[in-house]
């Protein structure tokens, strides 16, 4: 059995807020590879001017064409390996800007009304963090006033304008983030987040060929699936639509834009990432994610007193090094403990130099690592209510010789870290065993 | 002879204003074969460094890199034939605002304080005209208070904002326009156009290899060898240095920025283009200049009554065909006249439709044309106080078979139609005739 899939509905839920009057204000979103080159992005004009066709209000988000970003960082780079992230900003933003004047263009050229808006001129305030700004506040009026006069916003993505009234860039992958922040703006129905895939899986398609795609995912869940390595959507970008109730569509942008946008059960062929109320049925679990991107250390024999925890942890966080399952364990004499946790792969070498130039004040006997470790997660908000999930989860993994080599638990999520040479293996067994298997 | 050559004097020129207190404020313009890669941008940057180090304030003012402006109007044409100017702009503009970041980091990295400016940060405000925006007022004031504390200013160049806050462009080769009206703007003693030429020439050296590099040149002499396709710089940018007497200093980019700036008699090694009151001596001719691309149109006989050049020249000016020479005869039996006149060769077709539309109403018996014409202009401001400048010109083409098909003159030019076969012939009489050669 797989969740979520609305088999039997005949009426798609999609605007449902405005469906009565027949008009929803939608932000569409398109990726890189969607805008790569006029043909393309004729197509994502289709897209566009069907939505249009239909009566709705349309903002849409692009991010710069496929490569040119790249381009621009590698400019950057060449001009001077250490530079002034403002001047970095004005280089790079330079890359939505000319996406959004061409979709504008070809949408024209479609006969649809259309502008582009440049992050400066919407205006999207972010903070002074240049390079990795966050959005601060947006004036959506303006562009409200517009939308509503019937001209589709094209919004040059990943980009605003700081305090000092420079350029600002949110950072890789920042459209997705522009994008739910400006329907939060304009008070959108829906964010559809245009991309190379065709909605939230229930685990890695390439892994476990039977996945779902899941029609619908609550904010919580997709954001444990965001931050464990589906990398569907900038986890920042689910957790303002989180924060702002944003509805947020994942759907592909290679579909025909004319082709029927449902499946045969009338249900829209994308995941609708949205409110836990808006879930048709709660199952217990909604999807296997993993994460190898991950490095484990163990500290042995650390001596158990007030105040450890922060004489690790303090200078990792000092240097930077995000710490992530932390599993700390009294040793059988009860006067020492053993401390394991994880640090990102990229950060290993570094974390570990960290810990040995403090050793005097941690204090441990001796510290081991492994980097060939994986952490694969079982995520549902339905566990909330429902007990035995994680032993379920321990049983099926022993049942198949695979080692635990630490554990965490959320609400809805648990994780467990193992040799990474098991990793398929225990994702599928655990997605068979949860019944995702279609 | 040639002229203008300040030989035998040792103390240059520049900085004459502020040359006193040993500190002047510059701005500096660098087109894009001059910015084509960061190479080039590091060469640029070391003639940035070697003003700064001088003690002088400098604003600095970047093309887009070679190639980039023809790609962005490329991909805009392929988007659609006919489109926005505003998304045009939008798209085109980016060209700029790359290379003002890149020069900005490059600079920094060598140690100069720098930032980059988008023409809507200065603010750079022009009309409406998207495409070919007319700049109406530069607040300079924020860029000058920054000048004043020893920061670079990099300045996007060939941009603005339009009224309605969209970014606009003034044209190809705006940059050099943005340059002389930022010099305006924040009263720079002299605004330097790097180039990929070492001045301006009596004439073109690829026909006259005798042709010398002119030391000082004024507005109005300059204004008329640009406008004749002397293609040093935009003609809007010398008319913009004329009205605005900004002192606009033209010489090469290629140089190594660490050789003498001066040749041996400390003759600055460039070509200043001032006011009359700086030129040192007043020579009656200072350059030859010719324009291939002109076409010829002759109406016969056509009714000689008031009125008639408006009934020829009207639908012209309204089909936005630029009329330059104009000569009218009264034909020998006094009834009728014959009117000739050069438009562009790229508007004879259409000129040429024009005109037979409007037949009923000119009411010319027969109309002529020629493509193969060439103009060719004697040039000087001292032919102002000279008598028999013209006479002299008439009588060196003569001495060589060259027929004279139209002439026109003004205060300081005049301008010859000839067949095109004695262009070359007839540029190198003109020019040894007026003592030019070296």
């Amino acid at each position: 059995m797989h969740v979520r899939r609305l088999r039997g509905r005949t009426a798609p839920w999609i605007e449902q807020k405005r469906l009565k009057s027949g008009m929803a204000r939608l932000v569409l979103k398109f990726g890189g590879t969607s805008v790569a080159d006029l043909e393309r992005i004729r197509n994502v004009a289709r897209h566009v001017k069907r939505e249009v066709d239909a009566g709705h209000e349309v903002a849409v988000v692009v991010s710069a064409m496929a490569g040119q970003t790249n381009r621009l960082v590698e400019l950057c780079r060449e001009a001077a390996p250490l530079h002034d992230a403002r001047e970095y900003d004005a280089v790079v933003a330079s890359g939505e800007q000319v996406t959004s004047g061409l979709l504008a263009i070809v949408l024209q050229e479609m006969g649809v009304n259309a502008r582009s808006w440049q992050g400066w001129q919407v205006p999207m305030k972010t903070d002074e963090n240049h390079g990795a700004a966050r959005i601060r506040e947006i004036d959506g009026s303006f562009m409200s006033e517009r939308l509503a006069q019937g001209q589709v916003a094209v919004l040059a993505g990943f980009q605003g304008i700081s305090p000092d009234n420079r350029i600002s860039t949110l950072g890789r992958g920042g459209s997705d983030t522009s994008a739910v922040a400006i329907a939060a703006a304009i008070k959108a129905d829906r964010c559809d987040i245009y991309t190379d895939v065709d909605g939230v899986y229930t685990t890695d398609p390439r892994i476990v060929p039977k996945a779902q795609r899941l029609d619908r995912v609550s904010f919580e869940e997709m954001l444990e699936m965001a931050s464990l390595g589906a990398k569907v959507l900038q986890v920042r970008s689910v957790e303002m639509a989180m924060v702002h109730g944003v509805r947020t569509f994942v759907r592909s942008s290679f579909d025909d834009p004319d082709a029927p946008q449902n499946d045969e059960n009338g249900t829209p062929i994308g995941t609708l990432i949205c409110d836990e109320d808006e879930l048709v049925e709660q199952q217990v679990v909604t999807g296997i994610a993993y994460a190898k991107d991950e490095a484990q250390i163990s500290l042995r024999d650390v001596a158990d007193k007030p105040g450890v925890a922060e004489t690790v942890f303090g200078p990792l966080a000092d240097a930077s090094i995000n710490v992530d399952m932390i599993v700390q364990n009294i040793s059988p004499d009860g006067k020492t403990t053993d401390i394991t946790f994880t640090v990102p792969e990229a950060d290993y070498e570094r974390a570990k130099k960290v810990l040995e130039d403090n050793r005097t004040e941690i204090g441990f006997q001796n510290m081991e690592g492994a980097t060939d470790v994986v952490k694969v997660s079982v995520i549902g908000i339905g566990m909330r209510s429902h007990a035995g999930v994680a032993a379920q989860c321990f049983r099926g993994l022993a049942s198949k010789g695979i080692n635990i080599r630490a554990i965490t638990t959320s609400e809805i999520k648990i994780s467990v870290l193992i040799d990474s040479a098991y990793a398929e293996l225990a994702v599928r067994t655990l997605h068979s065993l949860y019944g995702l298997d279609g």
